[in-house]
């Protein structure tokens, strides 16, 4: 499908990306950059690249260029590879936010360069190219967006990528992507790594509380472990809507709080009710079984 | 071990005990009590009982008596089984608050009566008695709270039975108890909630949050799926230390906020960093791989 195909950022979506185009034969190629060699050594170790490079501006050597950095490490990124980028490049990235980095990325590409934003909704709170899987994007909704240097046949290219990837490719709107990940997946991520929090840094001993640590505790801050410099990422590129998000968590949570006070126990009913009802809407019960 | 164990109240933890119970000869005789006739049958179905009643009175007839219901639903209950209790039998409960239930009940037993208070950390957001298992308190702590009703020999006889159901016991200050799962079990069931209810009444669609529902929205609101009443019941007998850990948890999320207002990016490091260490610190690392 592609010749070269050079992957900016080897964690554990740059990996997972470069073995599957390998192990599927969608690129002659995969080209791996990364800041540390160490972490080329990594990638090369799970067969992930062909080739490594510490150098940036390296990414102009692909026909499709992935970047898959903290969103904010981007556009530095690709000003440094800019200047060398041949007309029919696809540029994408596998960002968790579009509509910031979109903007970002526009004005520092060359003129017959697409973009066309990404954004597997698949990973782990495990980083790292040593955590990667061939079979990560598998069943993975892949969200692509459209912007003022994409066209018109670039986003039917990724998506036909994502397709061979084994995952399904949804086009959606930048913004309307970032409002709807503010609540269902970020707004978790403040909202889990608060609750860690609040349990870890009480008065009580940890002992007695790892002791007591039992499947809620785990699954409701299990991604807390997330790699806490790309989640200040994903919040400084998408403040707005997960300010938002927030507001209606903390209001939510304020219903609770008033209920306890009050020792209301139809408010309490209605509050954990309604989560229910939210929870049961918006995930199909078919999880498999885990214990609370 | 004992001769007839009664069983009021059965949901997944009364069916799985009963289950145990009779698969492990630990009791000649299991007697299931019930509000309803149905839920007999069903527990006959899960072979989790010998005999059943709908009568709470019935209680009396075992030598040990563990109360299986929503925790506000246990002292009338008792009250009811209470004139014909013998003296020599034991009483426990397996609600998830221990402090105000040990003081509710302590007056209504008659003389010769034992009380232990007892909390099986095993659980899950599916309720009833057809998601019971045998296995259920397998490897599962087994809190066990001593009163002002409980003689020396009680609190071993209930911690040698968690024994054989294959959990560990672990004898707790029932007011130390309440505080420690007010954290790490309480506040996430009201967490998770919040966040499911903060996604679905929204003004997004349901269709794109569905689409994108991913890993880190599944697990962090799983137990939201609980069921509601006997979450207000939770709530209501150990509202303080749930307040207590709810206003510390909305601490953490307001300098999340504020630090999200300010665009910190070092504001918002440093609180994802808080939360990874503590969830590091509270929970092994042995979870298994889990996608965000």
């Amino acid at each position: 499908m592609f010749d070269t195909v050079a992957i900016v950022g080897m964690g554990l979506i740059g990996g997972s990306l470069g073995m599957a185009l390998r192990r599927r034969g969608l690129a002659r190629r995969v080209l791996g950059i990364a800041r540390r060699a160490a972490t080329l050594d990594e990638a090369r170790t799970m067969a992930a690249i062909d080739d490594g490079s510490l150098d940036p501006r390296d990414a102009a050597r692909g026909d499709l260029i992935v970047y898959a950095a903290p969103v904010l490490a981007i556009p530095p990124l690709v000003a440094q590879a800019a200047p060398a980028l041949r007309p029919g490049t696809l540029v994408t990235d596998v960002g968790s936010t579009k509509a910031a980095l979109m903007r970002d990325l526009e004005p520092l590409l060359p003129a017959g360069v697409d973009l066309v934003g990404g954004h597997p909704m698949a990973g782990s709170e495990r980083g790292g190219v040593m955590e990667a899987r061939e079979d990560l994007f598998e069943g993975a909704i892949y969200v692509v967006t459209r912007g003022a240097r994409t066209s018109p046949g670039s986003v039917e290219r990724l998506a036909e990528l994502s397709r061979r990837l084994g995952a399904l490719p949804v086009e959606l709107e930048a913004g309307l992507h970032d409002q709807a990940v503010a609540r269902i997946s970020h707004l978790p991520h403040v909202a889990a790594a608060a609750l860690a929090e609040a349990a870890g840094e009480g008065a009580l001993p940890d002992d007695l509380l790892r002791l007591l640590v039992a499947g809620g505790f785990r699954s409701t801050t299990r991604i807390a472990a997330s790699p806490p410099e790309m989640w200040r990422d994903i919040c400084l590129t998408n403040r707005e809507a997960i300010l938002e998000a927030l507001a209606g968590y903390e209001a939510a949570l304020v219903a609770f709080r008033r209920a306890l006070e009050a020792a209301d126990g139809s408010g309490l009913l209605e509050a954990f009710a309604r989560g229910q009802e939210c929870r049961e809407r918006l995930v199909p019960r078919d999880d498999g079984p885990a214990s609370a």
